[in-house]
């Protein structure tokens, strides 16, 4: 079992989405305790000028020896927290990391590229008495699930965060939405899809991108099933991945489908022209009403829209949430600082009508 | 290289569509030159009776021994024609296999099991000089590719042919088209995207199911990509794979938004109520025009419907199909039997439009 206290490499994208799995590792987890951050450009600042809802404390250093002279132990294990693009380790990275194992620190990567094959980081970790866990590896097929149509017999009613492109925060309003129904009284429990989840430590799910394409409608559907039967929640939170109008991996139908999700918070970047990474070939992004019509066109509802506002002006962005809420028809709100109300009376009322469809 | 003489083993299913691998090499393939068959169930019965619009000549005999006594040379190879559910070898298989393997032939397995990890069979193997290759294991990933954007560059014209179910005739539709428009003056290639177009010995392509999901945007780019540069055809089609709607397993987006698919030939097997497999839980299949509808929401028309008429009693499906046809104002129309005249017309004008486009 992969638990214990950790620090998390950043290499110098603390600020930046690609850290996302960084983000979630300070933000919530049951896994790792964190200890603080290797980001030799944001060494010395603060984590919550890079996370304003997040409180200061962790050290962030430019490098391993500098930031356990300031630790009060050794930590176990550093997570690699960012997601490079093409889920490969770039060169620069790699004299970071195997110092980080010849202070015979096990390391733990969710890259596509196995770091335990490099020839230079495993002879460090060898040297060292380092070990090196990469998490998303795929499995072996003998582990994995067919989809049955288990799913039917699943009352829970079920609702997935999906997005309008990737990396915009799919992750962190699923588990701010489980968070803020708890609170307000609503059983609610989370399925992971990603890395990160794993990472965090939650209890159902799987990480869909490294999961051959043929077992990730049943492997969907075990992780909704266990987490019904094991733990009887009043709500179960999916998290979504990539989008699904996105060229470089469409995603939803899944979620949709074969996860007999019929409810959706869809969360949105207003401003953003592009698909993340995709603006030099021109992806354009699709219009919102667009996605939501092609939602209920797989037979799911929009109950709210979650905005990401990292591509609109403070000013605007207010006045324009609102003009998409009149619009719409629909609660619209930036889960990390707005009043949850709206959202949860979406979800309430979908769970009405949700028992109401399954007695 | 694996190609050379070979028998396939059907296991008593020759009749069935689980046997589509086996009549896919039956049928056409460059990698095998198929000398006979191993079916128990329909030993002694001519191919003419499963598959109408193949010539007889192949044995079917009940076991290996019964085969070559027949055959005048010693396959090289045996394929494991059959896809049973959930990709994994029932028992009742394992003795007929065991006894390929025990006279020295090779045998090649496109189940996600790996038959080479089965102690049984791998014993067998190693004790008579024969190897087993399973060709359908998920890829390193470090031989994969991600999507780029490449697609947009590429002028080809692209048809994909999709289908209302699992199982229905996809592949085959795609070669039968393939083969018309070549037989046509258009310079046609076809992308494979199963184990069968693998085992066919198609140059462009990859088993879709096996592959990590991140992966098949890009893979499926890739083969695009490499089709048009080295063999700059007039036209692309590409099978498709599962369907839009089937829950155990939502396939089609990929194709039309990664694949950058604009033309579509939709596989429809009238008079089938439930998905196969899924008839108890209740699945039901989609109603054509809806199909057709979220095609359209892709970005993609479809050009004309292609009938399996299994579904159907054969006085009505010709009235069937013409109905149909006034009613969606497209060709519809049985390939393994009816003219290709308005299927290559709807294919022609597709291919001028798409060039009017990218010029």
């Amino acid at each position: 079992m992969i638990e214990g206290s950790a620090i998390v490499y950043t290499g110098g994208l603390l600020d930046r989405d690609d850290a996302k799995t960084a983000h979630g590792l300070i933000r919530a987890g049951r896994r790792f305790r964190v200890l603080g951050l290797i980001d030799e450009r944001h060494a010395g600042r603060s984590v919550s000028e890079f996370l304003p809802d997040q409180p200061d404390g962790l050290p962030i250093r430019a490098d391993v020896d500098a930031l356990l002279a300031d630790l009060d132990e050794t930590p176990r294990y550093c997570v690699l927290g960012v997601a490079f693009a093409g889920g490969r380790l770039p060169d620069v990275h790699r004299a970071p990391l195997r110092a980080v194992l010849e202070r015979g620190i096990d390391l733990v990567s969710g890259l596509h590229e196995p770091l335990g094959d490099d020839p230079e980081l495993r002879h460090a970790a060898a040297e060292h008495g380092a070990r090196i866990f990469d998490i998303r590896q795929p499995p072996s097929t003998s582990t994995l699930s067919f989809w049955s149509g288990a799913i039917y017999k699943v009352s829970t009613p079920k609702i997935a965060v999906l997005g309008i492109d990737c990396a915009i925060g799919k992750r962190t309003t699923a588990q701010i939405v489980t968070e803020a129904c708890r609170a307000d009284g609503i059983a609610t429990e989370m399925i992971y899809t990603g890395q990160t989840g794993w990472l965090q430590g939650s209890r159902y799910g799987f990480i869909l991108d490294a999961t051959p394409n043929d077992f990730v409608s049943g492997e969907l559907e075990r992780a909704i099933v266990e987490c019904h039967r094991e733990s009887a929640p009043d709500l179960i939170v999916i998290e979504g991945q990539s989008s699904l109008h996105n060229p470089s991996g469409p995603c939803g139908p899944e979620f949709l489908l074969s996860g007999n999700v019929k409810g959706v918070i869809l969360q949105h970047v207003p401003g953003r022209e592009f698909f993340e990474g995709f603006e030099e070939v021109g992806c354009r992004l699709p219009d919102i009403d667009d996605e939501i019509a092609l939602i209920r066109h797989y037979g799911a509802e929009v109950l709210a829209i979650t905005i990401n506002d990292s591509a609109q002006s403070t000013t605007s962005s207010v006045d324009d949430n609102e003009r998409l809420a009149a619009r719409l028809g629909l609660p619209v709100l930036n889960p990390l600082v707005d009043d949850p109300a709206p959202l949860l009376a979406a979800v309430r009322s979908f769970m009405i009508g949700a028992v109401a469809v399954n007695t």
